[in-house]
C-alpha cells in the first residue's frame, strides 16, 4: 500500500450533514498531511463549508456530486433500489473501485450494512460483515461485536466474528494476542443457548486464538476480555441496557443533588469532577464502528456526532487503512478456515 | 383461600444459611400476624436460633428436618437424583402437598427451577416457568422476565411470559392495564430476530393485552413499559451488563474523588448523598424473583442476602400468597390462550 491513502466521506449522513462532517474532514486533513477526502454528497451543500481553504488542504479535497441522501429512517431494503444516485451508495462504489480506501458515514446503520454488502461483497470465507465497536472497561477498552448488523447467528457466524475481532484488536491496538471471551449467562460449560455452545466448541477446536471461554455480561466492563463476541441481537440490547442504566444513575444523581441549597453548593464544587468523568465515559470518544468482513473499509460514526466526534470515526478509519486491516483478516481466515 | 398462610423456608440456601434465613423469618412472623413459617433444613443448624421466641411466634413455626443441603455449584439435573432428601426439595413438596403456600429459597437458581418444575409442575397452558423480577426506572420500578430459566424461547414461550408477567403486576402492583413490552434492537416492526417479530404479532393478535411494542434496552429503565418481556439469554446480558457498567461507572467515580486532598474533602461532604443513592439504586433492596408458571409460589432471593434482603423476597412471596397469583395466571391463560 502507498503512504498516501484517501477517505471517501458520505457528508450527508447523521443529523448534522455537511455542517460537521466536512469540517471534521478538513480537520482531519490537517492531522494526516498523507490523507485525501473525496466529499461526497450535493455539491451545492458542500461547498459553501470548502472557503479559506489552504493551497495544502485545498489540492487534497475533491467534491463527488451525489444529488440524493438517504434518509435516517429509510428501509435498509429499499436502498438497493432506490440508494443509487444517493452519497452513501456513491461513497462505497470509490472503495469498491479502488479510488478510496475506506468509507466513512454517520448516515442509516441498516442501509450503510446493506449498500456495504451489496456494493462491497465481504470477504472470502466470511458469511456476514459485523459491526465493533470499543466499549469501556477498568483498564481501558474493549472491542465487541457483533452490535447489531446479524439477529440471527449460527456458531460458525460467532467464530468468524471471532477471528475478525481478534485481528482488529491485534491489527489497530497492537496486542500481540487479544484475549477473546463468548459472551454467555454463565461460565460452566453447559450454560448457555445452542448457538453459544456450539460457537464455544468450534473457537476452541480451531486453536488460533486466545480463547478464554465464556464471559457474562458484568464482565463485559472488567477488563476480563480484550474481544467480546455474541451476535447482533445480544450485543445490541447490552449495550443499550447498559446506556440505559448510565442515563438512570446520572438522573438519580443530579435529582440527589438539587435537594436544598447546601445540596447544591456541594455539586457545584464537585462539577469539575463530575465533567472529567463525564468526559471519560462519553459513548462519543469511542465513535466510530467499523463494519468488518467487507473487501474494503467501512466507518459507521453515531448520527448524533459532533465535528470532534466525527473526527475519532475518521481516525478510526486512517488506523485501520493503515493497518489494512481486510487484508490481515482475509489471511487469517485462509489460514485458520481453509 | 384463608386468612391464615404458611410459607416454607428452605433456610440451608444461599452464602450464609440459617444465620440469615431463619431471623428474617422470624421478623417477617413480627410483622405478619395471620403468617406460619415452616423452617426446612438441618434441625441442629436451625435450633440454636430458636431461642427466646415470644409464645405469640413459637406457635407460627415448625422445623422441618432436612439432612441434605443442595450446594450452590451443583449441577441441576443431578438434584432430581440427589437432591431428594434436601431442604429445597421438602421445602417444595410442602408446596406441592398443600402444606405451604409458597417456598422461598436463596439457594442454587438452576435446582430451584429444575426441582419447582418437577415437583410443582407447570400450570395448564404454559410450557415454561420463568423468572421474573423487578427493574429499577426513573419512576419507580417494572418487571421484567425471563432473567434465566429459559435460553432457547419460541415466540409461544415469549407470549406466555407476557400474559404471566402482566397478570403479576396487575395483582402485586395493582396497575389495572400494565403496559407490555418487547425487548428488541429497534422500534419498527421489521427489526429483530424471527422469534421477536413472530411473538409480537401473537402478543397483538391475542388482544387481552396493554401491548405498547417493542422496546429497546436503553429504555428498561426509562419506566416506559410496566413488563417487559425478553428470551432468558437476553434478560440476564442485559442486567448483567447493566451491573457491569454501574460498577465500572462507580469505580471511576471513586477513583476521580481520591485525587487529591480537595477532592478527598468533596468526597467525604457528599458521601450522604452518595449513600442515599446507592441506597435507591440498590439491587437487594428488590430481591425476590418469583418463579411465575408453576402451580405455587416459589421466590428466589439473591445468595448474597442479608438479613433484611431476605426479608424482602419473603415479603414478595406474602404479597403473591395474598394475590393468588398462580390461580389469577391459570384463569387468564384459560382466558386468554383457551
Amino acid at each position: 500500500m502507498s503512504d498516501y491513502y484517501t477517505i471517501a466521506v458520505d457528508v450527508m449522513g447523521g443529523d448534522f450533514g455537511p455542517r460537521v462532517t466536512v469540517p471534521a474532514t478538513l480537520n482531519a486533513l490537517k492531522r494526516y498531511p498523507h490523507l485525501s477526502a473525496k466529499l461526497v454528497g450535493h455539491q451545492e451543500a458542500i461547498t459553501p463549508f470548502l472557503n479559506k481553504l489552504t493551497a495544502d488542504i485545498a489540492c487534497r479535497v475533491e467534491v463527488i456530486h451525489a444529488p440524493d441522501t438517504i434518509a435516517m429512517g429509510a428501509k435498509p431494503s429499499q436502498t438497493l433500489r432506490n440508494g443509487q444516485q444517493s452519497s452513501m451508495y456513491k461513497a462505497l462504489e470509490l472503495v469498491s473501485e479502488h479510488k478510496a480506501e475506506a468509507c466513512v458515514s454517520a448516515g442509516n446503520t441498516g442501509a450503510l450494512m446493506v449498500l456495504g454488502r451489496y456494493i462491497l461483497r465481504t470477504l472470502p470465507g466470511i458469511d456476514r460483515p459485523a459491526i465493533i465497536s470499543s466499549v469501556p472497561t477498568v483498564s481501558g477498552h474493549c472491542y465487541m461485536l457483533d452490535l447489531g448488523a446479524n439477529v440471527d447467528c449460527s456458531a460458525e457466524h460467532l467464530l468468524q466474528f471471532a477471528i475478525m475481532g481478534s485481528v482488529m484488536t491485534q491489527a489497530v491496538d497492537e496486542i500481540a494476542s487479544p484475549r477473546v471471551g463468548l459472551l454467555n449467562i454463565g461460565q460452566e460449560q453447559v450454560k448457555g443457548n445452542e448457538q453459544v455452545k456450539l460457537a464455544s466448541r468450534l473457537i476452541e477446536e480451531q486453536g488460533g486464538l486466545n480463547y478464554i471461554g465464556y464471559i457474562e455480561g458484568d464482565d463485559l466492563y472488567s477488563g476480563k476480555a480484550d474481544v467480546v463476541v455474541c451476535d447482533g441481537f445480544v450485543g445490541n440490547i447490552a449495550l443499550k441496557s447498559s446506556e440505559g442504566l448510565a442515563r438512570l444513575i446520572s438522573k438519580k444523581f443530579q435529582s440527589s443533588f438539587k435537594k436544598g441549597i447546601y445540596r447544591r453548593i456541594l455539586a457545584l464544587l464537585a462539577s469539575p469532577v463530575l465533567n472529567e468523568l463525564k468526559k471519560q465515559m462519553d459513548p462519543s470518544r469511542r465513535n466510530g464502528a467499523s463494519l468488518l468482513g467487507l473487501q474494503g473499509i467501512v466507518i459507521k460514526s453515531h448520527g448524533s456526532a459532533n465535528k470532534k466526534c466525527f473526527g475519532f470515526a475518521l481516525e478510526q478509519a486512517v488506523a485501520e487503512i493503515e493497518q489494512n486491516v481486510p487484508r490481515q483478516i482475509c489471511r487469517e481466515i485462509e489460514d485458520k478456515l481453509a
